[in-house]
């Protein structure tokens, strides 16, 4: 089972450079502490040379407590080989802000599914530059801030964000189509813990209005991307795409129209693969284990 | 243009035995009244010789005034041929009621489209045989109407909703997962105006539990079906379906998971295509002119 | 029926300048000539104001003899209305070339629906840059031109190309995973006669080497694009489209192989639209009435 | 890298009841006899409890000997977990035996892979009931035997051909539309190593005429499934499926004709599973390790 899962889990997040045995190693060290291994995927990029592995294993009964499993898997395995790793518990929930300015398709999905129980995720906050959708995150329950950005305000408003964020214990950030460039500097603070859906099918039409792009080029198919945020505009590691196919009979209006559904199912299709942990970034590729 | 248009339009839907001269005979009957057409499709079922036909065009200067050009047309045009045909105007929104029991993914759908704006369509009432779902129907600020029914109720309870529907002036209704099979003489009431979603790829698993089926059945993909209600359950004339991709590594709570992304989106494109006046229903299959 | 149809039927394709009435006036002169209409359809262009349509109908019983038709119809609609239109005969088999290099899958997938006869087209020569396809031409039996091409003898390979395909009759051309860019004055003599297949999807990934572009860039979808040809290289008016997931798991090898499979299909499929008369180019981008 | 790889490897397949530690095991067996492993894949049914796994390694400078590894496995892992397992080499080339009738389009894409040199395959003969497509397999220099078959000589002649299979050390047998049931015991001799394609998206529309009731029924999306063959018709662990998007425009003939693509594309995709050993069978499901 890959989806919801009552027990108490715990999962490792791993890469590091390929060398024998790895498997092995890391399965005997859960194995031997009385783990009971619920998933494993590994995978090698064979032009890199890099090891990558999730595992997800039951913590009752487990030798090791929570708090100290990761010491004992860096001294004991980790250290030795090299590796990068990160480990997630399932009783620690994420903690998701979103970001939204004016378009509300993404944001109703998110919230729909996190109000419903669908995804086990909280949601403190969210963040937008304008006051449009006061009234959506209200009717969900949700605090709402604005904080309208300009060319002068630009890193002063992101400041304050970040504080806030910070004061929220926020792990992780949301654009849901928010219509903002994120500063590097705001980026380094999440590093690969901001997700944006860009709407094309990168790296075709980058930048703004790829929709009146598309139809200007006569594309058959359009396509939404979700990735990580780096510094790089719509450059950063892709998690989830998908299309829809148009004909020459679908004006711009309709290809915002099937996009708008395109978006939200791909945005948070990124975001349950991130809150899962199932995604690992190396080289501004995603590994995602699904 | 297909998505929205501001101007004042009408559509008329028809179709009738195939013969020769009715496009022309239909385009005259507009062009001559000043009407500028915007969208015309035909199609010809070989198979029966029935001819269909959707045109949408300009009500602006168009010289009949809008409350006559039925009759106009059934005069001068539709009895000649004998057609069947029903003749829309985009200033008279349709009103639709939703039913709904426990989950509440659909629900979300279609109302975060009509509360956003993305649909032009009034909903005076959701009604349900559980209490579960009225917090969802207070968000959205819609009346919630709980029918509870069971086999001895039923046709009272039915008889209830249907007073109710025809008193807020309902066209048609969505059942968003309302898991109660609705009797014929209910139907008979709104005939091809009720659209049901299926969690299945129909005719493939109908009836109860079908992404239990699916799974024991080993299938690769999945899907969803939307459809108009017939007394034959499950069997009614399809408006639209689509799939997803699963594999050995999804449990049932995967397919669960995955198939409520499909149901909403299946279902919120049938109900567009039906606000749309772009459905026409013959021989239990669905003309859908998109 | 839009598939193949036994009768000889007559084929318009007709583009102008949107006025009120073309519908109207065009099926008007099929009907009054006792043409039977099987297919028609129509679309604007709302942003260009302009009217396409395609109109295929049986000849039989026809009152124009075919080799009048197209001078009957521009004196009586397509002058006054300044259309541009084609007319085509079932009857009379569109003839096709085909240039490769080296590799043979679209050449193979091509061949078999000509030998196969799921396509009405003749094929009277294959032309190459490299001798390693002359054995796949052997086995079916076409004659195979080898026609070696480097900078400095490349306009004058190309005029024998040319005259070559004049000889035989030859009314379109497929490239068929052709590496070696057609000069403008190549494609001058086949306006919108030349049909290309991208291995990617376009407009991501022009040029050379996509697999590996795609590869890097760390995309979760590939594609591959048909398109008639233009001076602009990849830039030309797509005609079909498709895609297919990918994963990390996949090697730039593996991107190929699966891409393979797509190429054949998206190519085979727009010389289907292509030979079918369903295709119009308008500004660089193309109407396909499917 | 999944695809093509030069080195000469081996695949060990899996399965047994799910324990701990099956899998540090395994990778241990292969580390300590100097293996370097290239891909391991593992799954575990929560449902059955059942442990699958398939791991492929290098084997130069593999201590144990390619013909002892089997027995070296067996006594140290494999009777101990409780395993069924079998181990392939990727020096020894599976032998392929096509069936057919009178349809071409799998036989020719599934020879033009094995000529291009795409697959690693060999095909030692094409069985068939009907001479029809005697000339492609000639045209690709593969021996064609026709057995006719009725109801008198089923078996004598499904006896024929087994002994014909046997003598030419086939592995496995493709149904490439071979219209002609096989017997279970024709079946029995060839245990999940024969793979078929049916033309519908199963179970929807199993049996004859699936676009038929296709058409009837209304769809708007087709479907093709390849499957192992076992002894209940259409009901065998499915590989592989695909979909295409059909509309009421589509006449049943129009159904056949993307059906084709959608057939050859998803068997000839089972097929390339089953050759790289990806793919394993446990209660009628397929796991593809893909």
């Amino acid at each position: 089972m890959k989806g919801n899962n009552s027990k108490s889990t715990a999962t490792l997040l791993i890469h590091c450079p390929d060398q024998k045995g790895i498997v092995a190693k890391v399965t005997e060290f859960i194995d031997n502490n009385n783990g009971n291994i619920i998933e494993l995927d590994e995978h090698v990029d064979r032009e890199e040379d890099v090891f990558f592995m999730r595992v997800n294993w039951e913590l009752q009964n487990f030798l090791i407590p929570a708090e100290k499993i990761g010491e004992f898997f860096d001294t004991q395995i980790a250290a030795k080989y090299g590796m990068i790793w990160n480990i997630y518990f399932s009783e620690k929930k994420p903690r998701m802000a979103i970001f939204v300015s004016k378009m509300s398709h993404c944001l109703y999905d998110l919230l729909s599914r996190v109000q419903s129980g669908e995804w086990d995720v909280e949601v403190p906050l969210i963040i937008s530059n304008h006051e449009d959708l006061r009234p959506v995150a209200r009717g969900f329950g949700i605090p709402f801030q604005v904080f309208p950005i300009n060319a002068e305000n630009k890193r002063e408003q992101e400041m304050k964000e970040i504080e806030l964020l910070k004061n929220h214990n926020v792990s992780f950030i949301i654009l849901a189509r928010y219509m903002q460039v994120i500063s590097e500097e705001f980026i380094n603070h999440f590093p690969n813990q901001i997700i944006n859906i860009h709407h094309s099918f990168l790296p075709a039409f980058p930048g703004a209005k790829p929709y009146h792009s598309a139809y200007k080029r006569g594309v058959k198919i359009i396509g939404a991307t979700s990735h990580y945020v780096t510094a790089d505009l719509d450059e950063g590691p892709i998690i989830v795409q998908d299309v829809v196919n148009i004909s020459h009979k679908d004006s711009v209006e309709d290809l915002i129209r099937k996009g708008r559904d395109l978006e939200k199912i791909v945005l948070s299709s990124a975001v349950y693969q991130h809150i899962q942990r199932r995604t690992l970034v190396y080289n501004n590729r995603t590994i995602v284990f699904s």
